[in-house]
């Protein structure tokens, strides 16, 4: 008998080792198309994809030929692109022992040209490569992950290429530094200032920028932050007002996500684990440099009980849909209205996808009204009250919360109402038309073909 | 028969004798509560109101004990804090004959510290201390009631914690100094600048911030204000473009309720009471420094025209839901859902309160929809649209009047869907079960246990 | 037979020699009122106007009498007006080998004083001037064409006064030059900065300042710009990032209309015609100061794309309304609501105006809740998107199409209630009283009485 069992042991065995390197090569597979990640085979880059994604898909131009010295790419573009040529003059490229020439980033063939990667960049600023890249342990929201995920993501590829490519402008954060660090000076100084991080964060998913100007700390910088100097490192005593910087990359570390407690307000944690303690204590010994340690214990206090009151609501929400979704009052339903993105007609078990865990995050498009609203909701207002809480803007936490509070309130009006409009329907013998209506929507088929 | 009349007299006085200082010990009383105002007996502090509220609130920290002089706070913080010891050594306070030390603030006993109230701070600076308390001959809104008026409010027992201390950041204008000028350095000219006073006047109810930037005045402080001389005072002459402080504390008087004609926009006023003129009169001699006195006066014409509008707009409204409370169609009626903050079940009279004299500013909470909808017009399109007018940005006010006309359209039709909802229902035989449902909700009865 | 035919060529040419002088005639005569434009004899104009429109309202003050020479001008106001006074001594006016002084704008008789008109300014300024009135070749929008066309429009009549007055404060570009230089420094380093735009071009339908602000140009700008040497020419090289004047005013060219594509978003245009191509030709040139040319144009064609997307949500929501039309399904109908702005209730066709080309543009008031959402989501977040793409503000894109495609859903839900509701009604036998309770709005016929 022990024998025999010991033999079944090989089933489970040859089935991994035939179903493991399958995987692999499948995936590989699947990202050897013409676009980029896990659904290259799916879709086309747009030609301005070769600016944010150099590695994939930037091609040099072709309009001059042969190989060039540092010097001679000065000479020439000092006449073509003067104000590149003077910002690289005021660099510490320009100025170091041994100079950083164009050729030393880009090459020197001039029909071969590269855009600079981060590998490149990291050749020579090695730490802040390293730590940067480091992120990626720490999961999404993270900078270093940010192109691969929307690359993945399975609505990259059913959305319109029109808004997705509006995505990837920020997303090209992980693909080339002078998201942060402008061209052609790439100095320090600027990256420490707001702006920096600023173009790109900002906006209803995100507002940094509105949360983080509207508090104390923001308005003292607008006021007075074109005074201090900016050469300084990010320091206990070098600036009267934090920046974004200042307090998420502390004495200059390029990885921002090891202090990261509520993740961007995608869900819900449980802000006190001794991990999230942990961090906890990162950030009060952050805050003293200029607040007693108790203010800044407060201050997160605050913030997690903000998030537990938006939990609530968001909850509420979600429970008002889920009982809807039972009582099959979504219209149109999921199997009535074109598939999720990266799904079929025919995928098993194609339901609708209410919350989080669900998968509500890829849930833009062809979803019932009320969906949307919820989704909205979700996005919108709890993500924008999160960051008021966390930048110090009560006004937006506020603005957040009166959404969610409105957002909930008309939730519960309209399934009331879909449930009112249902029994009327019943009672008259109507049939709303709503399959073929929504089926010949322009999402998923159409985009199929066009993308 | 004059004999008798007369002993009748005693009646009343005897009463009065007894309830005036009943009514002073209640009062008393209801003040002498773990919390602070009127309501001091039903909630706690968050730990986070001893810094917006030190006098009631603020315990020393306890972890370094002995007495020291001022010398040695400075040696000690130069190390523990040193941006704030490099503040206050750029501040009037470390330069002055006499030099002001954290002694002198905050008490020299380090288990004893206290932070400075307004009080302390008069001490020396007299003028501005006697103008600002002066503002409380003005009614609310105003700096010197903030905090008390908010801790007095019915809705601020009520409320969930985590939304009323956002609250409490800016009302604590009242309660400390460093609201305006920041630590440690609190100079004259970062509170000139108008960010000081952004950091609280922004937002929905108040969009100062984004009024007065989008001005014709607040786009020349941005392009220009960086390179102005701050030190100056606020005075004909000195500035290209006036500042909040420039017209609303003009020669540095801390008073800036004097000149207030339409209080905020929160209610209708006859802006042509003589009482006003006079305030015009100082308007117009103040637009005079850069402006013709005629152009003055045609600007605050045009802000009285923008007021009836939108007072029209809100009456139009609010006729409407009052018409709707006499038919019994607002869902939840008053009776069906928990009380108005502050009062209970039982309360004598408990019915819908619809517009700014019957109290709608305290119904954020627990209101039909529909009220909620006129609220949101009142308080966000109307102050908003009242903001542009007064600061000189049109978009502000096309945008709150197209709100606003929005939003009557949508209470319009509101009424309409209930209307016919309600004859539908009763058609039907349906009764909607809004008495639980209601009741059942978070607000007030869960808070009055959590708070 | 031929004599004959010549004959009746008599009859055409006879009446347009009385129909066009009486055109002529007639147009003169309606311009002839005591207001401005084509309905100058229905209204008459705020004391405001004087100061947006100078020549045809402008009064001197009569306060004081005599003329001055202009010493003589500036010795009075250094003390009346000193700040006025100072920002002229800093300017190249008072600098000039031949000093222009105060008279040379204003006029040397203190009672017939003038504010000084384009055509004033151009009397030196003739390059400038010359460019800023061949803006009006390419038609509206223009700032050249900003005020009369703001008079000539049909609803200005109609529209309530107190938003009239809001919008001619910015279209008063047209008529003087200080909405960008500001008084009395007047110089173009000022301009140079977008701030002297964005006191304008900011809000909701052409949020300039949102959008530039939000971009890495925008952002470039914020961190670095108070360091940059606006005394330089707007041309290669001399700026680190473009400002709105770089790009829309190179080399500074006072006209901004000759690469304008797209026309503000307002209607679909075919962004490949032969005219259209060497406007993108001109752009290419101008981004090439700084990117790659084939960056530039993938931009552009990003921006094409949007359109695109934008074009499809739009007239999908055209067409719902349009059916409705159809189905007399809009409540209240063209009929039974005040006319249009212009109309009369006995106009010829007097029907609902949907979409742009049939005069949408003036549908802002008295039409009904469903129009008036297809109206915002044209006007509000159609453009918003526009000008994201425009400006490199992703952010901007996707919160205009998530508005756009939340609202094509709301007129979705909203056309099936209509319907949905219009049934019941039938079938319960209600007629809604829509005629009387719309006609007695303050809209036409209150503003006739008072404007």
């Amino acid at each position: 008998m022990k024998a025999k069992k010991v033999r079944y042991v090989w089933i489970p065995v040859v089935i991994a080792l035939i179903a493991v390197p399958v995987g692999f090569y499948y995936v590989n597979w699947s990202k050897g198309g013409a676009g980029a990640g896990l659904y290259s085979r799916d879709w086309l880059p747009d030609a301005i994809f070769a600016y944010w994604n150099p590695d994939d898909f930037y091609e040099s131009v072709q309009s001059v030929a042969g190989t060039f010295k540092g010097e001679e790419c000065v000479a020439c573009h000092e006449a073509v692109t003067p104000g590149i040529v003077k910002d690289w003059r005021k660099s510490r490229h320009s100025q170091a022992q041994k100079t950083v020439y164009c050729t030393d980033c880009h090459g020197n063939d001039h029909q071969k040209l590269h855009l600079p990667t981060p590998e490149i960049c990291g050749g020579c600023h090695t730490t802040q490569h390293v730590d940067f890249r480091d992120e990626k342990r720490y999961g999404f929201p993270s900078h270093s992950l940010a192109m691969e995920r929307a690359l993945d993501a399975k609505h990259f590829v059913d959305k319109p290429k029109a808004e997705v490519t509006a995505c990837l402008q920020c997303h090209s954060i992980a693909t080339k530094c002078d998201s942060c660090h402008t061209r052609h000076r790439f100095n320090a100084a600027e990256a420490r200032r707001p702006e920096a991080c600023i173009t790109c964060h900002s906006g209803p998913p995100h507002p940094d920028d509105e949360t983080y100007f509207a508090s104390a700390h923001g308005q003292i910088y607008l006021a007075e932050g074109d005074d201090w100097d900016w050469s300084k490192p990010l320091r206990k005593g070098n600036y009267k007002a934090p920046t974004c910087a200042y307090c998420h990359m502390d004495e200059g570390k390029h990885q921002v996500a090891e202090k990261s407690i509520w993740k961007f307000g995608i869900r819900e944690v449980n802000p006190l684990t001794s991990g999230n303690e942990v961090k906890r204590d990162k950030w009060v010994k952050l805050c003293s440099d200029c607040h007693e340690p108790d203010w800044a214990r407060q201050k997160l206090s605050e913030m997690d009980a903000e998030r537990k009151r938006a939990w609530r609501k968001l909850y509420a929400a979600e429970k008002i849909l889920k009982n809807l979704r039972d009582e099959k009052q979504l219209h149109p339903m999921a199997k009535q209205r074109p598939p999720y993105p990266g799904d079929s007609e025919h995928t098993f078990m194609q339901w609708e996808r209410i919350g989080f865990f669900e998968g509500q995050a890829s849930a833009f498009y062809n979803v019932s009204p009320i969906e949307r609203d919820y989704f909205e909701m979700w996005y919108f207002d709890n993500l924008g009250a999160y960051k008021g809480a966390a930048h110090g803007d009560p006004a937006f936490v506020r603005k957040g919360h009166a959404a969610m509070d409105a957002a909930l309130e008309n939730i519960r009006r309209n399934a009331n109402a879909l449930r009112t409009l249902d029994e009327a329907e019943k009672a008259a013998g109507i049939r709303p038309e709503a399959e073929a209506f929504w089926k010949q929507g322009e999402y998923t088929d159409y985009n199929r073909e066009h993308n």
